[in-house]
């Protein structure tokens, strides 16, 4: 782990201009520039307060520009070129300040005309941002112990139907699923406060079949109650959840913004489950937008708990090598003293059969493996579904072939067959 | 203006699959469904919880698909297709909350397998929203009140070195601003508390100046301060602001967020100038994102006074019938009885040579026209700067062609030719 003194982030560029003047304007236009000479910009100015270019590494050529808008050398060679490049500023340019971090490293400089794409890659802080924030105040041995699980992931699901349901409904789901020993549950996304289901009446409904529960068996399912809303709906319902002896708060990272989550991380008492809905429209154009390596930082260092990172084999777009690479980075530390470790999430089309992979791939067991339709529509039901679950993540861990384990287990045997597809 | 009873969204699509059943998945994920059929799904449920397809119409085919990742059929056709889409969902599913729109209309659903393209188009949004947020408190009236100014844009520029100048030298160029005649000027965004150049040091040294030629002239130039922070700093800079006599605070959108953004919308006392940097990564990507007219609506209703829009030949990627679209759609009313209009601010590249094609296409004189080499860098200095601005405005609005009216008015004929490449 490197801890700067400088800002730096890495980028991938594109353009069609010489690469290093390309990432120079770049540089002028995240410091101390703008399109002419002016007056004040003196050299003692910039030699303060400019941006700089600490490495370029030239990549692949390509035959055609990655996005429209671009602008092209009127003279000479116009080969459209990629580049790594590292940039660096002054922490005194902005100070240990997140919010103020975004204009600087992911501001005015994805639609500058000398790029037909740009991507941010990565991101390394000073120490003094690991002083300024919380970072996760549960990370994962928090978790582990309001969940009361060790030494495997914490099996967990989603409220399904996304939105429908009732607080009554909701409750009696999640009392099938404290039966089937389940670990962690999640609303969903869609459902924070709608009126067919308020907040307040849903937490009530909820807390008292899984504190019922914790009562009958010693186990506490964790529930992360979707809690995003404005400054103060965020604050009373945390206050509510922790009064009803909850013991996880979500919310969509998206839908609060960054201000909003530094916010609430400052003030939670609980874990917090951050969702990353709407990251499709950040990253999916390959030469635009955010790795989620980069990204990831920024909100662990705000204090998320628990990051989502899609699924192996899931239901949407992104290929299985970004999905580890986003766990892997999840449980990376970012600073010596405070290495803000957040508990990968995964979810999107899992069931028993991506527990080995995702073993192997990760090397650890710190992570919360949620599946929808992979437990709650096993062929025996969801309690079969949940032991599914446990039972292929105990075979992965032992490393034994899930096929072998299933011979004498039977919720994972069905499993196999019902998610053969 | 139609106010419509369900939230309404439109999506370029892009799939190659039938566009149909693929609008059908996404409409699926984001209401009631999951990747399979589950128990809680009842028809009753569906039929009042579930999106609804509003309107489909097929588009261009193309050659290959815009992203990667996406899936196609097994088998028969795969022709890749566009398609602009309608959902809608009932009122209830969220209730007027903004942060729960995002999940609902821009959430999951960039990364489905189906699409190789889904960008977000337009939203319209039911008169609920329009009771349940104050949208902007000064608007272009209240704008042009405190500035001083009727009739005309507001002329305006950028502290520029963007980084760099302490609170004196910030001052000290306020000064020769003031004297040259500006109505506006704005904090860069790459600066808000830095430490060389402290937020309340800043407002000090600048509202000093500015009270001061108030005083001598009777003209107080509006200043937007740069508060993005977090929520208490915001407060507390505002607050300073307030105290001090200023007339506007400034905040970056995608630094602040959502929530931050209604929570300061609510808390101001002063017009807010809404900063768009980092909008490249949400909008470059042609198949992929958010349109500027449906992302402006969240941030206009959340109470955003001004709205940057770029400006024509800028100097950025984007074309000109975009800044243009955007633009207008600022200024076209929201609700019948809370239009929260935003004051578009054009910028980027802009000197007096952008006067007539602004004016022509818009239709209006009810924005901030910003510029910074276009004023700082005249050859004749900033006050020929400004007056070139001004001059070049009087032309547009009085649909003289700019080269006869600068005949007899030596700042625009000089700017004209300075700014000619």
């Amino acid at each position: 782990m490197t801890t700067p003194s400088r800002i730096e982030a890495d980028y991938i560029i594109e353009t069609a201009f010489d690469p290093l003047a390309a990432a120079e304007a770049m540089a002028g236009e995240q410091s101390s520039g703008t399109f002419v000479a002016i007056p004040g910009e003196t050299p003692e100015l910039k030699a303060r307060s400019a941006a700089r270019i600490e490495a370029l590494e030239p990549l692949e050529s390509v035959e055609a520009p990655s996005l429209p808008g671009a602008g092209r050398p009127k003279l000479g060679d116009a080969t459209v070129r990629r580049a790594r490049v590292t940039l660096s500023w002054p922490l005194d340019n902005v100070g240990p300040s997140l919010p103020n971090l975004m204009a600087t490293v992911a501001g005015n400089l994805f639609e500058l005309k000398q790029f037909s794409g740009l991507r941010l890659i990565d991101i390394r802080l000073p120490q003094a941002f690991g002083d300024a924030y919380p970072g996760p105040k549960f990370s994962v041995a928090g978790t582990r112990r309001l969940a009361g699980v060790e030494g495997r992931p914490l099996i967990g699901t989603i409220v399904k139907p996304s939105v429908g349901f009732g607080p009554q409904e909701t409750a009696a789901l999640v009392s099938q699923l404290c039966d089937a020993g389940i670990d962690f549950i999640k609303d969903d996304e869609l459902q924070s406060d709608g009126p067919h289901c308020r907040f307040d009446a849903r937490v009530r409904a909820v807390m008292e079949v899984i504190n019922d529960h914790a009562e009958r068996t010693g186990k506490k399912v964790m529930f992360a109650f979707n809690l995003t809303g404005e400054i103060d709906q965020m604050r009373w319902r945390h206050d509510l959840v922790l009064e009803q002896g909850g013991t996880c708060v979500m919310a969509s990272l998206n839908s609060v913004g960054l201000v909003g989550m530094i916010e609430l991380c400052r003030f939670t008492q609980l874990p917090v489950h951050a969702h990353r809905n709407g990251w499709g429209y950040l990253s999916r154009a390959p030469m635009l937008g955010w790795s989620y390596v980069a990204w990831q930082k920024i909100w662990r260092l705000a204090g998320a708990d628990h990051m989502h990172v899609n699924g192996l084999a899931n239901k949407f777009s992104e290929a299985d090598d970004s999905v580890i690479a986003s766990a892997r980075e999840c449980l990376t530390p970012m600073f010596p003293d405070k290495p803000c470790i957040a508990m990968p999430v995964f979810s999107s089309g899992q069931s028993a059969k991506q527990a080995p992979g995702t073993f192997a791939a990760l090397g650890s067991p710190d992570l919360i493996f949620a599946a929808g339709g992979g437990i709650m529509a096993h062929p025996d039901g969801p309690a079969a579904g949940v032991a599914s679950l446990r039972e292929a993540w105990d075979a992965a861990i032992a490393r034994v072939p899930l096929a072998d384990y299933a011979r004498d287990h039977a919720a994972l045997a069905r499993a196999l067959e019902a998610y053969a597809g």
